[in-house]
């Protein structure tokens, strides 16, 4: 790895008791470039722009995906990363799907260690704070016909994240808009998929929702994914998540619920969840909660949802009689070191990587 | 508009007897930025790389549309652009269906004529030469929450393009695959989309077809698009093209064909086309062309197709015989002010515009 360390460091500009998530970026960022069918040398630079023209495929033909992933300071400020190889794995299954070449791992795992190394006092420490890390590939070749480029970047960017608190939000199940096709790219993390959510996202908005339940796009009859996160849905005492398919993208976080949810005994069914029995359930009072899970902030609990015109109220559950936020709280612990990691999910940072990469 | 000439033309380094599309861009380009909820002034400036860092938005979360048109010279060397209002008012319609600022016609359209003045020289003639020309809008802020970006970029750039000939090709109709959700975002230019479509390309390459003719992703019985160009059915002597949809691009050259046919005569259903009625058709010998339309090509013919593994082959048709051959030379000709235009689709480029934008 090309190491070349920044002479500003900004960190003196950073009040880690008062910001705003994406305000900052840490001093360094992690870039890999593909040329002539190989990857070269990784190099550790300072963070900043980099010269695009116009005609970047990328911005013309959309080939980007990328990751979401966090880092943790526990209370004696050592550095955790969490399940690191499913972000691997899925970063390379979205490359695949939209014809990019895959990322070798001592890239993106040797890449993300050096970054978390040399950037650690930029990683907030207390309550539900983190260093939220962005790996991602795009394309780099200058064209203007649609055709798979011959030129990539790999880079990895972190900007400090803010508690994961989110206040319960009412959501909108859809019935028109939908963010992936039969045989298309919701599996994956591609960037395309974000854009096309936008504008629906916002219609739901003016409508007083802050998100969308999103549903199939042949019949909206089933639950695939809210906003951008997993869904769950607690009828009685069992939680329900649909099934990941080619439309629907294979979170960390709803993988981490679910083994969390069987390991403290609850009944857990990876089922189709149809729009029809979350209203029958509603109707005879066993649904209980509907939550959204993904890597930012964990959960968002829904207090109401929205269905052709009518609206629907959830209960209201304390911590304990809650599925979502007592999952939440176990996961976050584990996250964070504050607990036992049965599963060994975390990994640590060990000091001064770069001298060993 | 801001002018900023280049002081390095590297006109002298494009030889237009002999170069292949996308190996030169023109020595300049134009810009203009949104900020603020506004857009600021246009600049024609020199065409070259301008800094992102790696969270640009468009990166991420693939808010970017674009445009493909065509500038040609006939025998007098006079400049003449296409149907320009087209393209401007899907530019725009692409843009509110991925939550981006839409672009006001004087920057398009005065963006257009400025830089197709500036850089004429760069326009090749001779049979089926043009210049093929790329407007653009892309998310520019910096951010790695999933959200609407707040800064845009727009630029049109610009690249000799070569001969339209193509030989016909065989493609494959998808029974997996596709292109466009129900609800999605199908109908606009998005980049997100293109990458979505290179990977089932590649498949199908593999199997030895140069296309695909995309189905729709519930049932795969009706035909959408072929490529990345509209489709058009020939069954005896009645031609037959998909209404378009929120699923379907509102094609350019698609909507000339249709006009064109018309004027010549030729019997043109707007309607859903069936899978089984085509292959009913090639049974009782009464199917005659399948083509694909684009600004591209502006024709490519098939010459066969394959579907669920079995292979199909089209009648060859001489350039009389086939509709395909003939509405492709009548709209060159008018696109060339080679014939008359009595649908004033063609736009004379005037000299000197820059003096007065
Ligand atoms: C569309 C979508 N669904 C679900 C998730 C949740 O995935 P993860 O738990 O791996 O963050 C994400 C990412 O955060 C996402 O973008
Ligand atoms: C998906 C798709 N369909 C159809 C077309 C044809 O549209 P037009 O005739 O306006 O070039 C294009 C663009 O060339 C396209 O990208």
């Amino acid at each position: 790895m090309i190491i070349q360390k920044t002479e500003n460091s900004r960190i003196s500009s950073f009040d880690p008791e008062n910001y705003s998530f994406g305000d900052h970026f840490t001093d360094h960022m992690i870039i890999c470039e593909y040329e002539n069918g190989a990857w070269g040398e990784a190099k550790l630079m300072p963070y900043g722009p980099l010269p695009f023209s116009p005609s970047n495929m990328a911005f013309n033909y959309g080939q980007a995906c990328f990751e979401g992933m966090k880092a943790y300071k526990d209370s004696s400020d050592e550095v955790y990363l969490f399940r690191v190889n499913k972000n691997f794995e899925r970063i390379n299954k979205s490359a695949k799907r939209l014809a990019m070449p895959e990322i070798p791992e001592e890239v993106f795992v040797g890449g993300l260690k050096a970054l978390m190394d040399i950037d650690r006092a930029w990683i907030p420490t207390g309550e539900g704070k983190s260093l939220y890390i962005r790996p991602l590939i795009f394309a780099t070749e200058e064209g203007l016909k649609a055709r798979v480029s011959n030129k990539y970047m790999f880079a990895i960017v972190a900007a400090p994240a803010t508690s994961y608190y989110s206040a319960p939000v009412s959501v909108k199940i859809s019935d028109y808009y939908s963010r992936a096709a039969s045989g298309g790219v919701g599996f994956a993390k591609a960037a395309g998929n974000y854009a096309a959510s936008f504008y629906p996202t916002q219609l739901a908005n003016d409508e007083g929702y802050e998100q969308i339940i999103w549903t199939d796009d042949s019949t909206h009859e089933y639950f695939e994914e809210s906003g951008t996160m997993n869904v769950f849905v607690r009828i009685g005492n069992t939680i329900y998540t649909p099934p990941t398919s080619e439309k629907i993208l294979d979170g960390v976080t709803r993988d981490s619920f679910i083994t969390l949810a069987k390991h403290k005994g609850i009944d857990v069914r990876v089922e189709p969840i149809a729009v029809k029995d979350v209203l029958a359930a509603q109707k005879d009072g066993s649904l209980k909660e509907i939550w959204g899970v993904g890597t930012a902030v964990v959960t968002t609990a829904f207090k109401s949802y929205g269905y052709q015109g009518e609206n629907f109220e959830l209960p209201v559950l304390s911590e304990e009689e809650s599925f979502a936020l007592s999952l939440k709280k176990a996961l976050v612990d584990i996250q964070t070191n504050a607990a036992e990691d049965p599963f060994g999910w975390r990994e640590k940072v060990e000091k001064d990587v770069l001298q060993t990469v």
